[in-house]
């Protein structure tokens, strides 16, 4: 089993109100980057600090680490538009982070991307790849795919109150930009990330396809990302079964999750890794509605699952975890 | 442990005749990229092709793999001024390839190459780091640094015909450029690379200290370029054991390896992995003088000592993956 971890930048994530992977907007471009180290070496290296949403709630990266380090993997990161270097070894499929999404062509190289992953996936050598992803404001993106590709579905937030409205306000104004109907690109994956899309969604179809193509089981570790993913893959023609592991924080705040697995024909896991009986800093968060999801943390929890870790052990490793990089308690 | 391979490029390289890690010059921009897939997927992926040189003999990245693929270990790839990508996770510690040897400063960053690459080091978890490097005219900016440090060491070459007069030339050539005379930059590492080197020795050098600062144990695996970086450590002040392991083709080509690893402390080992028994193109290039070191290869057959590979056993997975790259036999 291979982890794949796909991160990148788009502009339309400091679009004020719209993330929480930071601080504050601008924070946002060192999230991915931290995320990628925090996985690899259980901590930052080259990035300033462990990223936090506005409350302190820290990013999933923390929970996909402490899952690691109970369940040993391979992780593979593939890096499309960073805008910061990471310590972290990264496949490069695309240089450039994606312009604001309400521009014409938020991702003009989306098929080179794609090509360079799907390579990627071919070259595999595992019976598994777990897919998770890092873009502050991917949800945005996602709904503007999902839009263009005609798919009714909402996207989660990494916020406690889901600013849906902002974000389908965004979504018009890029279809205009764009000079496209809701609707108009069903079929059109590759034409969809261009005109609405971010850096990693290419990344994350090509590895899908790329995999599917030698026979590879595909598993999608997010939430609304991995569903518009997962959608992009059906647009492209991938049949053969892709899997969706997300956690109850998404499936709380998504509705429309189970009902889009379902039309998508995706098998869908849910978990829930039991954070409501901690009152530990590092877990209330994601209580509160926060982060819910990203950075593979779904599979991870998953993946946690699968090999018997009950969730008291696990929530004791995301404590020991949080507190080794916070220099805490 | 840990098998970290570094890679980067030198406009050093395409001066005519002192590198054949590629059929002609300009090929040897991709060899870097190719030669880091190769270890990682056992086979080109962005890359158009394997390296090969001038008549034929096959990168040792392909030694390295069948090792790998009778030992398995855990790779990390640093990329330092890489011109084309590659499908294999890198660390990127530096963008730019470094210029010519005869120019003012070939490596103007190589201070922030290093702290990025000791970063790195230190933030690994491993017991032992086994580095090797893949940069095309590396031989000639290793001899550039040996003779601004005043380190009377000559260097190994790609070809069977080491044309060391050549290189000299051009290493007289950059003492100018650089308003240096021999010896002069003893006990200053870093501006030895910055005025003589290339973008793969701040790398190599950061790893080695940044691990050493961790308590890992490091094995320059490689021949005369890693002899110069350990040279480098000593210089920056590394005290501890430092381990060098390569080729009986560098050995038999460098007669003054034994004479600098004894004067610079190093535990030297040599291997010879009887290539000599087989007539198979694979291995008959590096017979005839070719190739001799590289991506590690010395470090790779030491590891298959270790673990009890038998010549014959290696020679056959040599055999095996370079007939799966050629689509042979």
């Amino acid at each position: 089993m291979k982890f794949a971890v796909v991160v990148g930048s788009t502009e339309t994530a400091t679009i004020e109100g719209i993330s929480a992977a930071g601080a504050v907007p601008e924070a946002t471009y060192h999230t991915p980057a931290a995320d990628l180290e925090i996985v690899e070496y259980g901590k930052p290296v080259f990035a300033p600090q462990m990223p936090v949403s506005p409350t302190g709630c820290p990013t999933p990266a923390l929970i996909t680490r402490a899952v690691r380090e109970l369940v040993s993997f391979d992780t593979v990161a593939v890096e499309s538009g960073l805008v910061t270097e990471s310590a972290t070894p990264t496949v490069t499929v695309g240089d450039k982070p994606g312009a604001d999404i309400r521009s014409n062509k938020p991702v003009p190289d989306a098929t080179e991307r794609f090509e360079r992953a799907r390579a990627v996936g071919r070259a595999l050598n595992d019976e598994e790849l777990i897919i998770g992803e890092s873009i502050p404001g991917g949800t945005t993106t996602a709904l503007g795919v999902l839009t263009a590709l005609g798919e009714p579905y909402n996207v989660s937030s990494s916020l406690p109150e889901n600013p849906i409205e902002r974000k389908q306000e965004l979504v018009n104004a890029g279809l205009e930009a764009s000079s496209i109907e809701a609707g108009a690109l069903a079929g059109e994956p590759l034409k969809a990330i261009t005109l609405m899309g971010d850096p990693v969604l290419p990344a994350v179809l090509g590895l899908t396809v790329g995999a599917n193509e030698r026979g590879i089981d595909v598993m999608l570790a997010g939430g609304t990302q991995m569903v518009t993913a997962g959608a992009l893959a059906r647009h492209f023609g991938v049949q053969d079964e892709l899997r969706v592991a997300t956690t109850v924080f998404v499936a709380d705040d998504t509705p429309e999750l189970h009902q889009a697995s379902d039309e998508l024909a995706f098998d869908l896991t849910v978990t829930d890794p039991g954070f409501d009986q901690s009152s530990h800093d590092a877990l209330t968060g994601f209580c509160r509605g926060e982060a819910k999801e990203g950075v593979g943390m779904g599979g991870a929890l998953a993946l946690a699952d699968r090999n018997g870790v009950s969730d008291k052990e696990l929530r004791q490793q995301i404590v020991r975890r949080y507190e080794a990089v916070t220099d805490g308690p």
